[in-house]
């Protein structure tokens, strides 16, 4: 049983100024290798208290993945408190320097400093920011220094840290992982079903990845075995079968590449409406490379005099329903398939809170619509209990991505 | 200098299910009373990781708090193990169990369990679950343990844990924090300046946290000693006099609140016009409750004929000077004040990638824009270098929010 511990490092992590993102995907993604995390830390940029930490979870572990403090700034200990761990002196990475000079020039002050590695680590490089990550190997124990910013961390872990755990870990063993999204589902809902599955499906590994209005679900085997690979097929089975109407077929859990590829096959374009996501659906969507090819617009529309100006919505609608009304999303969504010219359009009004609520509107109210040019409108009300605004703001925009894949893979 | 370590206890938290908000909402909370939390640690739930990190944090600091693993069930091990270490027998709380049979009536199964406390320990009745929280009290430690359900534990912190602490550390040194916030600048061009502060001014803590696009720097010192509070006021003046056109007054770091108390102190209303941050320009300054008062919406533009149709963007100005030009964000942002009506507004438009670069225009080149109904409009063409998509787009928002405050607290 391999033991791993996961150090983050930072004072940002430590006055609440971010939640820890990193030590929740590096968790995700080594459970997906099959490897489960048995504790993580944050600590603040002291040397002393990293040298500590590092020393004693070295001891007690296998694999130790730190994140954070390999900046060239006086803050950043990560590199000299490993180096002095390891026993291991520095030298100047000509490959580095050279590929840091590519991207930026020779005028980047750091340069220096980030192309000075530990002669004892592996260095794999950085293709997003500066800091190469460096990979630390002693007798029973790997230790893997990632940075700290989540983009650079991510691309890393995707593009070398997983090829190199697969050799170093054999016992890993090559696995594949398939997703399904269920919409406006619960982690109690689906948890029994999932047991019920490890029990008749041994060699599936499940995890459940819940977002705020979905659910992810990742099935991972191993991806030599055909009779895993039939369990794993038997798995998606159960859940589409048991969850007919949630179910959103994904590649990757990211369901806005799947509405694009999705849109861009259909030859359609899509337009947003939104009120009380106050553009996060439109930006979900534009987030992705390429979304240009079907994506036309969108109307923010946060007062009702916009919601008139540029959707098209009616007084009288607003007068006899209130805004956070089907009528009113129904008018929304047609509104931005004449506004834009689309082909489908997406539209959300609703109660964020923390104030406007009413007893017949309480916050958490929110109307979803989806339109398309050939007529359909289908809408949804939404109720997030006992959610603040972020998490009102969240759930909804999940719910509509889902709802979204859902019409268009319909109609 | 006080101690202060949190642990977060659930096999949730490892398996990368969810983030650990029940951490930086510690840290958060904390940090407000003037206490810096010196790490967290996430672990399963496992008795005897559990008690060997308990025995270790409670000896290395002045304060512990646990959350998690106080619920009826089997892995709720978390009043047990802190019973063994503090040698305390159990007791049957009547309060308790009266206020769960009021609540739950007498058919609540885990009625007697919940109700079962360490005889040793004080209790804080859960207003909105059934698991109590628990004080004990060392010789020179305080261990207070939390349920985990996020709900739950803000109840209790902020009903029952704040007014304790206040009167239980009066001792402690209380600290102050203030931030500025500099557009456009990075860590490297800063941290040499940081680097001086804390030679000249050795009462002040500087720390940097680096947003793309920004760096919010948090200065700190001890709030009751005047040369120390002098010395922080010295530092913000050498900040603003080497970054005079960066600065960013801030509350908290969080500049969507100071954009957001800006405009309604002035009585203004805002939009944004959007191409390539497809929202999110909007959707960071709606995520702030109360957003409503005078964010009126926006037009995120993605397509050209958008652009024309919505905000009366020139075909001649397009086939002139290109979607991402100076003319085109001035007509932007021009088109959504009359759009919308609003007092002032944002625009952007840009080359995001990973396609649609040219020599010219190559990839990250944003054109930003700040307009107001009294007819100013500024504009600065952002060059983000090296940036991948997602690092286009959240430059150019932290950018636009700032150069958008500055206009309006010069304008």
């Amino acid at each position: 049983m391999k033991h791993i511990e996961i150090v983050t490092i930072g004072n940002e992590l430590l006055d609440g100024m971010i939640v820890n993102t990193n030590a929740s995907y590096l968790c995700q993604q080594l459970k997906a290798l099959g490897l489960t995390v048995s504790a993580y830390h944050a600590i603040p940029d002291e040397r002393n208290v990293l040298k500590r930490l590092l020393k004693r979870t070295l001891l007690e572990s296998s694999l130790v993945i730190c994140t954070g403090g390999l900046g060239p700034t006086l803050d950043d200990n990560t590199r000299q408190v490993a180096a002095e761990i390891f026993d291991s002196g520095f030298r100047f990475d000509d490959g580095i320097a050279a590929a840091l000079r590519e991207r930026y020039g020779n005028d980047l002050a750091s340069l220096h400093n980030q192309a000075t590695v530990p002669a004892k680590a592996i260095v794999l490089p950085n293709s997003v920011g500066t800091a190469p990550a460096l990979i630390f190997e002693g007798a029973s124990v790997t230790l893997i220094l990632l940075p700290g910013p989540p983009l650079e961390m991510h691309a890393i872990f995707e593009q070398s840290v997983i090829p190199y755990l697969q050799v170093r870990l054999p016992e890993i063993g090559k696995r594949v992982t398939e997703y399904l999204i269920l919409a406006a589902s619960r982690e109690d809902e689906v948890d029994p079903v999932l047991r019920e599955l490890q029990e008749t499906l041994p060699n599936v590994d499940a995890g459940i990845y819940a977002k705020l209005g979905s659910l992810t679900i990742a099935l991972s085997t191993f991806q030599e075995d055909a009779e895993a690979r039939r369990e794993l097929d038997q798995a998606k089975q159960v859940l589409m079968s048991r969850f007919p109407d949630r179910v959103v077929f994904t590649k990757r859990g990211k369901i806005e590449e799947d509405i694009q590829e999705l849109l861009i096959k259909n030859n359609a374009t899509l337009s947003t409406a939104e009120s009380c996501t106050g553009g996060s659906i439109a930006a979900a969507l534009t987030a992705q490379a390429g979304a240009s090819q079907y994506f036309l617009g969108s109307v923010v529309a946060y007062s009702n005099e916009v919601k008139k100006r540029l959707l098209g919505v009616k007084q009288s609608t607003l007068d006899e329903h209130g805004a956070v009304s089907e009528e009113v999303v129904i008018e929304m969504a047609r509104g931005a398939l004449l506004a834009t010219g689309s082909d489908y359009s997406v539209a959300v009004t609703g109660v964020a809170g923390p104030t406007g609520g009413s007893d017949k509107k309480p916050i958490g109210t929110v109307w979803l619509g989806v339109a398309s040019r050939h007529g359909i409108a289908l809408t949804w009300r939404l109720k997030v209990l006992h959610g603040d605004r972020a998490k009102i703001i969240a759930y909804t925009v999940n719910v509509a991505l889902c709802r979204l894949w859902q019409t268009v893979n319909t109609f």
